[in-house]
Parts: structure tokens; C-alpha cells; sequence
């Protein structure tokens, strides 16, 4: 079982960002416990960090017949890419939004994501467990356990 | 650790109702599985369904006091009903929004969550599994491990 | 053949209410009128209005498996109402949407029916003429005279 | 009592046109089907078609006087043509709109009506059974059985 | 004279609901402040709360007749209720519509009102004394001291 | 307590304009009307009226420190006046927003008020009574009886 | 000076259409009333009607080296054609937009006008005057009197 | 028979104002020429201009009683002023929009008259002439020369 | 192999109208150069122009089981015609939509064409290249080579 | 080198008004800090305030042949004046647009400005700072350096 | 005679993505049709792709004074990007836009495109062959056979 | 005293795109010119472009602790980049938004700004000056001088 979490632009910046709207965790911080819980789950794991929206397209795509599942925070690039959906549909491999804030309890432009349409699912608001919450469903996809 | 499950309109209907969309599963056997996952958590859990608009509302302010978390699959109500909205900021309980289909890739109408912005997060797309991550999110809330 | 005719809110007023727009019969001469016309049809029906949105989702649900079509005045809630929909999508028994009024003259927010696109179709503006008409229609829908 | 069947653009195509959505009828099988019930009904009918805007709204004016009823599927005029509103608005002869299809299923831009608000009600939705049903309801608006 | 409060979602709240919103009063305090003005006045009220749309669409129905002035406060349902303003129209009781907060200050889906425009008037923004005024207002309409 | 009644354009036509909508009562009458209820309550009025934004605006700022409350009728200032919402706010006496007229059941454009919400609340569609009302209203505010 | 007066759709049936908007006078008393001013100006008019939005767009094209000025009421076209507004363009004779009644009084989409833009003016609201004015604003813009 | 001729913001500029749009004749000018037409006709006009919105709703309102008819080139109020509006519906006096330039022609804020709905009738696009033709439209309404 | 080539409203003009927009050939000498390429291609065409709707849904029609591609320069009807879209859905015969013009970068309202969606593809800008281009596009059609 | 400072409603206010989002200056202040600022340009100003939108409008074009360069801070009448909008443009003197607050931070109708179009330039959210670099830029503008 | 061929993100993945869209040529498959025909033509062309939108605007910036004219085929870039439309319209190259698919028969944020408005044209739909076509297009561009 | 000055795609063209618009400055002019302002001022500054949002992204979060502000002249990406909003945000360091052009007087989709919001000011239309402005402006924030 194999998952690759992407994260978009700023989140390099994470603990030092707006810790009120994104708390006070580093990205590395995140991806330890990603790591240790991949562990337990007898999953491995890659975890990219890019602040360049064609890198991520890139990723996505070199994920085809090697990642089980893609597991995507794409930060800003969520409202703006229509590029980073492309790619999601274009390499077949079952996706997973994730947001560390309630995009939803937001401005109204992060109402709205281009990439949810094409991914299995979205889970948000829940900081840094929303990595690990995705991960778990992420195991579920990949057993077979139709979502939808 | 209590935990309040609250199905809004036509989830009575599941694993009859469109099973492409919602699965196979009843709403009797996802309870089920929420309290094999509850007892495993050491949660308790109370799990409610109704068609009506009033009775959620009701539900949800009888949480005051009661549990330490709501869960909240609003079906239908999701997209048109501000009393339940009104009903969580009112109650001040922790509240998390679920669906078992991916409504971000759905009708239009469907995108839009009135009750999205007074709950700490949503998870969307999983079928079962939202309920059950739901739970996970929940244990970790209660447990003082912030949520953003 | 069995068919329910379900009216929504404020139908129980016909005849005191506003007669210039729904006329002076009152539901129960609508009723009278139907049954009557039932009994020239061959076919049996049930005829009920509630004031309440869940009363009706729950009703459309009861009708499965024991009416062979659903006509349905959803009167205010057409306009605001996706459980309604989600009942009609869920039980799966074809389903006619009638109105007293020409919705499509009056305000621009009764120009909108939630329920439609899930309908076999649609009369309107014909009085009690449209409860007949639909009842007409409906025995056709399960001559498997296929409408469209 | 006279009712005037007017057809908009590509109706006599019916048959060989997307039959999936239009149903296997020719527009002659339509215009006789609704003949029969005429005589049932103690009826004389007119039955055209045409494709061009201009013929319909002429034909609209000539039916002042002679016709007790004008029924009109203007099809995708429908959508797009005040000359016909303001035909039907002009000539005061009672209309009902028809369509064989629901128009609320379709694509966004088919469920508005430039007719409707002129005309006393929509049926739409029920295949060839619009026509018969609109002929029923056009003698009751002839019986002086005020429809609204 | 005789008045009908009627209140909607979450009122029953009052007091612990938001108090930075909607002040400290319970309800019940706030009709107990109602019926001593109301005894100042002359005049006899009733005063009920529900969260149910259906209850408050028959409350206004059972008005008719009864009472000569209604005072609602429709909470959440004043943004999303065809059916609250049907009844009144349909009951042709002489409504006004309060708020407790000033709703045009609020989020913009607050701004509109669906009973608005078949209340004789609204008066928002004045906590308790939205409820004294309106039944000072309602005195003046029920003396022939015409409004508008 | 002093209280600043500020009359936008138009309004000393009342008595001839649109009595249907407005009334007979002139400006004059409700002055007389309005100064006879300030004197039961034991506070002193200023009234005025302009047809000129400039002098509305200016009215506002010079109310800073002399009244306790401004109760405005902004007429068709209402719907397009910042100025009037600034000068408001940056005075910061407590105003009261109110019509004759229900402006929630006339043109869509004068459903929307600029000046809403930097007022503490709003009065309309009582006629000469919006003005008497809001005196109530400005009397209840001034003493400290907090209006939300 | 020669002038070619356009009249389109159901404007055949003036003087029976609607009195209350379009007046009493026919078309035929128009024509009159307009060739007895063209008397008086020394100019010679042509005075055509259709239904058909293709004629009116031939007829436009034909004025050209014909006419010195087109006066077109284009009724229920002028909110739906480009065909019209294309041949405006491209035959280059200077066109004034005449209507009847005040179309911006009357129904939203009455207020737009696809040809407008392409017109030296629009006069409307006028009843059979529209058409006198606009000969006397034709003759001057034929005069060489610059209508900016 | 007397007529005013009401001129709005930056009309006293013409002759130096862009005169690709508006011409080259000045306000006086224009006087002039409405002045000596007037005399032609037998009419009596007043003729003036101002800056200032407040100004011109009190000139409305002083036409009462004095004026037959009001000609007014609102200039830039005519698309920013309810207060214009309200004061030609509340004096009552017939009124003619008119505009230099064919506003429909132009930026698309243009398009849009809020005192087009309460006018006779609109002239716009003749320059100079859109003066003289409203004074000949003037005489045709005071002459019981029924409008629309 | 058989093309069709069909011409709507005002292209009958080209040549003379406006040449900065749509060039200086006559539609005569772009029909010649479309004859000469068919021969290059050995296919045959029909090259028809008209500025009625209505003729040109007829003659979409006839070339059903005629030809093997429709060419098609609706020009104005691009942007209104929602009869042409059903004529071209309806006779199912593949069709390529040009436009002589690059229709994106002129107004607003010819950005979005009605029938663009029922046609295979879409050649805009290159005068009348965009003729050749489309036969050579309707030539690798016929030939098997699908296109998307 | 001669600038015109016009200031216009609430400006008046300064220092008194919202400190947190205009700064503790007052307008007085303001205009020495310019004036010492334009005594170092070498250029001479005038600066003026006024709550009207006429008066206003009235400078503007008491600029033209006295002023270089305008500079104008039309605070609320930025986004509700056409009337300004039209003085810049008839007058001719470059103008540049101030603001102390950056109001595209503020609320949403603050965002448009509808003198921006005419003028230079904007400058917004430096507080007094404004006003300052709008010298700058005003003594580069009447240097010939040509500002896009 | 040089042409460059600018492909934007996924196109890399063609063949393998979605082939009932995209069909199952590779872009390698592709860039050999172009190359052949290339050759028939006596062009020589450069065929590049890239992820990144940085990357296409600068290889848009290096083809001034080298290409004859770009083919550009944006992608998801189309739809999102100014950046892709500033550079095209700084370096002045004529482009010509292509899509595989027919972008107006898709999702509705697929219809608008930001760079159509500074191409010469669009064609789209014919999947390979819009390259083929486009370079035929790009030939006659460049023989100066001007294409409006 | 440390300036960041960022510039986005295609102002690497300066000089040769569209001198029209943007000026006949290359961006080397720009850059000498502002560091010998900065010499007067006594600031460092570095001055960096790219047509990459990426880069653009990564250059604000390198601000952090080195520079005291930032100008950032975003061009295109001004308009469609939420992830260059989100930097600045991040980083915290102020930041000043400048434009050659007046983004204002420009197509509609340049004149709203993601990272308004976000920076301290905005500057634009000043060509070059926009440069120095923004210098002088961020020496006044420097110094303490704070900018509302």
C-alpha cells in the first residue's frame, strides 16, 4: 500500500503561518506523524511539498502505477488550477482533498474547489488530523471498501 | 467521551435508495458499525435519523450538556435549512458535517453547505467510512487536540 | 392501480385562500372531484395534505412498493425543498408535479421547482383540472404507455 | 368548440428524431391520435407545424375568432421567442403550453419559458399524452370550467 | 384585541444562545415583558415557539378569525420558507414581522426576507423591545389607524 | 434625551404624494404628531427634512455630541447613499432606520439600504406610526436598555 | 429624402392588441398619419410589416442606396435579434429604434435592446407620435444635422 | 401650455465637453433653439441647469401646478438617482427623458434609467434635436394627445 | 462525399459589409474558392445562404441521409437559436460550426453559441480560410478519422 | 505648478472619525502637511472640502484652466458618483485618485470606484501618506512625464 | 516559414488519458503528424510542452523574432491563465488556439477562454487534426493571406 | 531600511510590449532608476523578476526577516493568484501592490486583485513613478509612519 501526499503552495511556511487559521505544527512535524501512522498502518508514504503549481501536475502524473492512492492539500491552488484537476483525471489514480482549515468557514473563494469534482473525497477543518483521518480512508479505498 | 449522530431526510432509505450513489449499506448497519468502532474508542454514541427539519433541530439543541460531540449527516437539509445552522452556533457544541457521497461532484445545489461554516470540519465521499472518520475526528476534538 | 396524491402546505385553505389565484373548490371537493373520477378510471387512490416538509418525505417513502405513481402538490415546498427531491429520486415511483396556478406567471421564485427534474412531468395552471389531468396521465404512466 | 395545434421547429422530425427523448411517434401519428379523441371529445381541431418563427406567430394571429383554444409545443422557440408571447398576449385566445418532454430535466436553458406567463398553464413531460391531455383541458376551458 | 406571538427555530434558546447576538433574555422572560405591556394595552395575546416549519405554517392558519393582528418572529425561516409566507397570505391576518437583531447587519443571506413582503411592516434590531414595539404597532393597526 | 429626526427627499411632499403608498398625513402633521409623543416621553426633537445628500450628510455629523439618538428616514437616499452609511458610522450617535412604506414589498431596488447596517435597527411599512415606534425605540436605547 | 419605415412583429394586429399599451389606432392609420407628415416634409416613405425576423433583416438590407434613414419598431425582435443588429451594421444607412410604448416601463427583458447600440437614437413611450418624431429626427439627420 | 426643461451634472460644460459625444453647441445654445421653437408652438419654457441632485428633485416638485410637462436630461443622475424618480412620481407631472447621446450606445452602467419607468417616454441620440423633439412630444401629451 | 455548406443572415453581404471585420470577399467568391478546394478533395457541396431561421432549420433537415457533413456559418443565429441546436441534434449529421470572424474577441454576447455544443468542433477567425479549413476538417470526418 | 486637493463627505469628520481605519489626523492637518509638502515642490494647491456630491462636481470644473492636476479623495461618492465621474472627463485636467484606507480590504461595494476609469491613477490605503505621494505623482504628471 | 507548437500541462499524458476525450494518439504520435505535414507545407516547426505556466509564457516570449507564428494548445491554462494572454498580446507573434476536444461542448469553465481574445482564431475538436489544421491555418497567415 | 521589489510575467518585456500601455522603460531602466531613488533614500533594495507564480511565492517567504517591505508588481497574476495572496499573508512582512497601468481603466477581469486585500496599499497608472511612489510609500511604513 502506497500513498503520496502532495501539499501546495505556503505550506512549506506551516507554524509560522497564521498559526490561528493553520496552527502551530511545521509541515515536517506533520509528515513525522504521517509517517508513524503509515507505520501502524503498513503503509509507505512519499510527502512533497511544492509551491509551484506545474511540479504538482508533475507529481500527480508520476504517481500513475505507483501510488495507491494520492492524498492532496493543494492550498491556494484548490480554487485557481484547473491544471491540477486535469491531471487527477488524466492519471486515474483515486485522489483525496484535504484542507487543514474549514475552507468552507472562509472567504468565498475557498468555497469553491476544482479539484473536489474528481477526487473520492474531501475532508477539511480538522488541522493536522486531517492528514491522518486521510490516510485511514486512503487504506480503506485501497481494500477495496468502495467509497461513494 | 459521548458522541451524537444525527441522519437527516431520506437516510431511513439507505441501501434501497440509489445504491450508485450511497452504497449498499443500511442505516441500520452503518450504526452498527459506529458502535463496534465506539466501543473500540471507548465512545458512546447515540444514533438518530428523521425527515424533519424541526426534529434535527430539537435533536441538536438537546446535545447541550449531553454530548461532547455532534455528528451530522443533514442530507438534504445540508443545502436549504439555516435552523439547523442556527441550531449548532445556538448550542455551542462541537459539530462535524459528513456525507456519504462526494457532494462537491454532484447537482450545483448540492456544493453549497449552510451549515459547513458553524461546524469544525466535513468530511465528504467515503460512504461507511465517513461515519467512521467522523468518529476518529471526534475522539481527537474531545481529546483538547485542537482542531485548527 | 393505485395512486397517492400528496398536497403540500397551506392546501388545506383552498377556497378561503386567495380564490382569485386557486379558486373557491376546497380540498375536499378536490377530493370528491378525484375520487370520482378514480372510479371511472378503474383505480384506487389516496389523497392527503400536511403542512409539514418531513410528513411528505415520509409519505413519498411509504408510497413504494404500494402506489404505482405519486402526484404530488408540493405547493411552497416546490420551491425550497431538495429532501423532497431526494425522496422521490430514493423511492423511485414515477411521480407527476401539479399545481393549481400557472407557477410560471406569478413570482420569479415559483419559476423554479426543485422536484421537477425527478418528475415524470409537469401541469399546471388548470385548477382543479390539474389534479384530473394528472390522474389521466398517470393512468397512462402505468398503462406502460412510457411517457417519454 | 375549435382548438388549433401549433408545432415549432424540427416536431416533424418525430419518429426519426432522438426517440430516446421524443418518443417513436411521427408527428402524423400524433395528429391522428389526437383526431380520435377530438370526435370522442365533440371536438374540431387544426393540427400545423412549421420551422419558421414568423408562420407561428401569424398562425397565432389567425386563430382570433376562429379557434377557442390555441395548444402549443413551440418547442425550441419555447426558449427564445417573444413574438410569440406578445402573439399570444395580442390575439387573447386562450393558450396551453405543451411539451413532450420535461423541460425542467433538460438542460438550463430549456426550462424557461417565454410563453408561460401568457398562457393559462404547462403541460409538459408525458410524450404524446401531452397533446391528449391539453385537449381535455382545453374543452374544460371552453365549458367555462375557469381554469385558475 | 387579541395578538399571536409567534416564534420560530432556536428562540427557545434565548438566553444562551449567542447573548452577544440575541441578548440575555429567555423567552420566557420576554413574554412575560409582553404580557404586562399587553395588559397596559387592553389587550390579550397568545405566545408560542416551535422549531418546526409545518407547526408555525398551521399556527398562522389557525389565526384566522381568532386573532386581529399576528407578531412573528420566523428566526431562520424568514431566509428560506415559501410556506410561512403562503400562510399568511393565505390566512389574510394582518402580520408583522420582528427580529431580535438587526437582520440587514448580519451575514447576507439574512438580508432577505421571503414574509417581508406580505407583513404589513418589519421591525428588527431591538432586542426585547422588537417584541414591545410590534405589539404597540399591532394596536394601532387593529384601531383602524391604517398602515401605509 | 434628544432625538434628531432627519427627513430625506421627497418626504415634504408627503400628504400629496402617492397617498396610497404613503398616506395623507403631510410632514407637518407627523412633525406635530411626533413632537406631542416626545413630550409624553419627556425628551426633546429636532425635525428636518432636505432633498439634498449633502445636507443629510452634514445633519449627521452635526448631531455628534447634541443627540442621543438620530432616527432617519433616508427615503430614496436609502438605496444609494454611502455617504449617509459614513457619516453614520463615523459620528457614532445611534441611529434608527425607518419608512412609511414597506420597502421589503416594493421594487427590488429598494429592498437593499446602504445605511442598514450601521443602524441599530430597523422600522417599516407603519405609516406616521414608523415615526412614533421609533421614538419608543430611541427613548428604550437611550436609557441604557441595551438594543442588541 | 427617402425614408423606410420597418415594422415587425404583431404589429398587424394594432388597435386590437392590447389598447391599454399600444393604443387604438391601426397600422394602416399609422402609415396615414406618418405619409401626411412625409407630405408635409417633402420626404417619400416606404411602410412595411412582418412577422418574420428574416424579411426584416432582407428589408434592411435592401434600404441600402434606397433609403436615407431606416425607422424601425422592431417590437418583440428588438430583445432577441442580432440578425437585426448585424444588418443594421452592414448596410450602414442610419437607423432610428422607435417603439411604442415605454419599453423600460414595461418587463425586465423588455428593457434591453440588441439593436440600440447600432441606432443614431431610440424613441419610445410616444404611442403613435414615436413614429411622427422619428420622421422629423430623420429628416435632420438627413439635413446633415449630426446626431451625435 | 409650459414646459421645463430640467438639465443635470456637467450639462453647463457642453460645447467644451468631449464634443465627439455631446456636440458642439453650448447649453445656451441649446436654449436658444428650444426657445425659439417654443415660440413656433406657442409655448412657454423654463430652462435650467444644475450640479446638484438636490436642486433638481426640488425643481421637479415646483413643477407642480405649474408645469404641463417636464423634459429632463438627467445627465449622470439618470442612472445613480432613486430621489429623481421618487420626485416625478410624486408631483405627478408628465415627463420626457431625454439624452444628447444614445445612452444604449455607450458604457454599459449607461443603459440602465431609474426614471425611465416613470416617464412618458424616452428620446435619446439626436443631440440637439433630442430637445426640440421632446417640446413637439410636450405639446402632442398637453394636447390630450394620449401617450402610449 | 458529400459537404453542405450553409450561410445564415447577412452573409449574403460579405464583400460590402463592414470589410475590416469579415474581409472583402462576396460570399459569391467564397463559395468559388470553396468549389475549387472540393474538387482538389473530389468531394461535392451545396453552398446555400439565408437570412431566415426557419430555412435554415429546414435545410439542416434535408441534408439528413444527403449529406455527409453540414459546414455551417449560422453568424447571427449563433448566439440566439436554439432551433438550429435541435435541428442539428435532431438529423444527427455531423456538423463543424465556423465563423468568418474570431467571435471570441468581439462582444460579450457572441462568446457563446447555441449549437456549438451539437457540433463536432469549432474553426473561428480566419476569414475565409475558416471555409477551407472546415472542408478539409468535414474531409478526414467522412474518412473514418475520428475527430476528438 | 497649481494642484487642486478636493476633498470629499465625512472628510470633514477626520480625526474624529474611525481612527482605526482613517488615522488620528484631521483634515486640517492634513492640509499642512501638503501645503509644507507643496511649498518643497515648488507648486502652489488648494484644498477644499465638501458632503456634496454637486459642489463637488462644481470644482471639478472650476479646475479646468486653473489646475495642473487634480487630486481627488471622493471618499463614499467614489463609488455611487457617475456625476464626478463625467466632470473628470469633460474638464479634461488629469486627475489622480486617493484614498487614506485601501479600500479594496473594505467591504465589497467599497471595491469599485467609479471615477478610476477617468483618472490617472490610484493611490490607497497610506493614510496621509495619500495625499503626499499624490503630489509626487502630480508634479511628475505636469512634467511632461508621461504617466500610462 | 517557422511555426511553434506550444503545448500546455497533461498533454504529456495524452494516449494514456482519457481516451474517449483525448483519443489514443501520444503527443510523440502527434508532433510525427505535425512534422510530416510540416514538411509538405516547406515550414519548419518547434514542438515543445510543459507543465508549468511559467514556462509557456516564456517560450511564448522567446518565439518573437523567431517563429512566424505559435499553435497553441493551453490546455487547462486556456481558462485560467492572464499571464498566457499578456504574453501573447507583449510579443506580438500571431497565434493561432487549438483544442483536441470541443471545449464548448464541455464543463461551462471550459467555454470561456483567456487567450481566445488575442489569437487571430480557435479551432477545436478535431483532435489531431486541429494541429494539422492549425498549421494549414499558420500557412496562410503567413503568405499573408490576411485572416481577419 | 530593506526593499524587496517583485515583478511578475511578461514585465521582462517592458520596453517592447506595448509601449502604448506600459511605457517605453525596459525593466533594467525601472531597476537603475528605482536604485538611485533608493540611494537618496538610504535604502537597499533588491529587485527581481519571473514569469513563474511558483517563484514569485518562494521570493515572499524568503522576505521574511530580511526585507522590511515588499513592492510587488504582480501583473497577471494579480488577477488570478489566490497562492501569491496566501505568501504575503504568510509571511506578514507589509507589502505594496503597484501597476504601471491603471488596472481600473482596463478590461473588467484587471481590475479585481487577489492580493489586495493583503498588502498595505495599492499604486497604479503611474508608469515608472508607480516605482518610486511605492519606494517613498515604503520608507513612510519603515519609519513607523503607520498607514491605517
Amino acid at each position: 500500500m502506497n500513498v503520496h501526499f502532495l501539499n501546495g503552495p505556503n505550506l512549506n511556511l506551516l507554524g509560522q503561518r497564521e498559526p490561528e487559521i493553520y496552527g502551530k505544527a511545521t509541515l515536517a512535524d506533520i509528515e513525522k506523524l504521517v509517517r508513524e501512522h503509515a507505520t501502524r498502518c503498513g503503509a509507505s508514504i512519499e510527502f512533497k511539498q511544492s509551491n509551484s503549481e506545474g511540479d504538482l501536475v508533475s507529481w500527480i502524473q508520476q504517481a500513475k502505477g505507483v501510488a495507491d492512492v494520492i492524498v492532496i492539500n493543494a492550498a491556494a491552488y484548490t480554487h485557481t488550477s484547473v491544471a491540477l484537476r486535469d491531471a487527477i483525471s488524466a492519471t486515474g489514480v483515486p485522489a483525496i482533498e484535504i484542507h487543514l482549515s474549514n475552507i468552507h468557514a472562509r472567504e468565498e473563494f475557498r468555497h469553491h474547489s476544482f479539484i473536489a469534482a474528481v477526487c473520492r473525497g474531501q475532508i477539511c477543518g480538522f488541522g493536522v488530523n486531517s492528514y491522518i483521518l486521510a490516510l485511514d480512508a486512503a487504506v480503506s479505498v485501497k481494500g477495496g471498501n468502495k467509497v461513494v
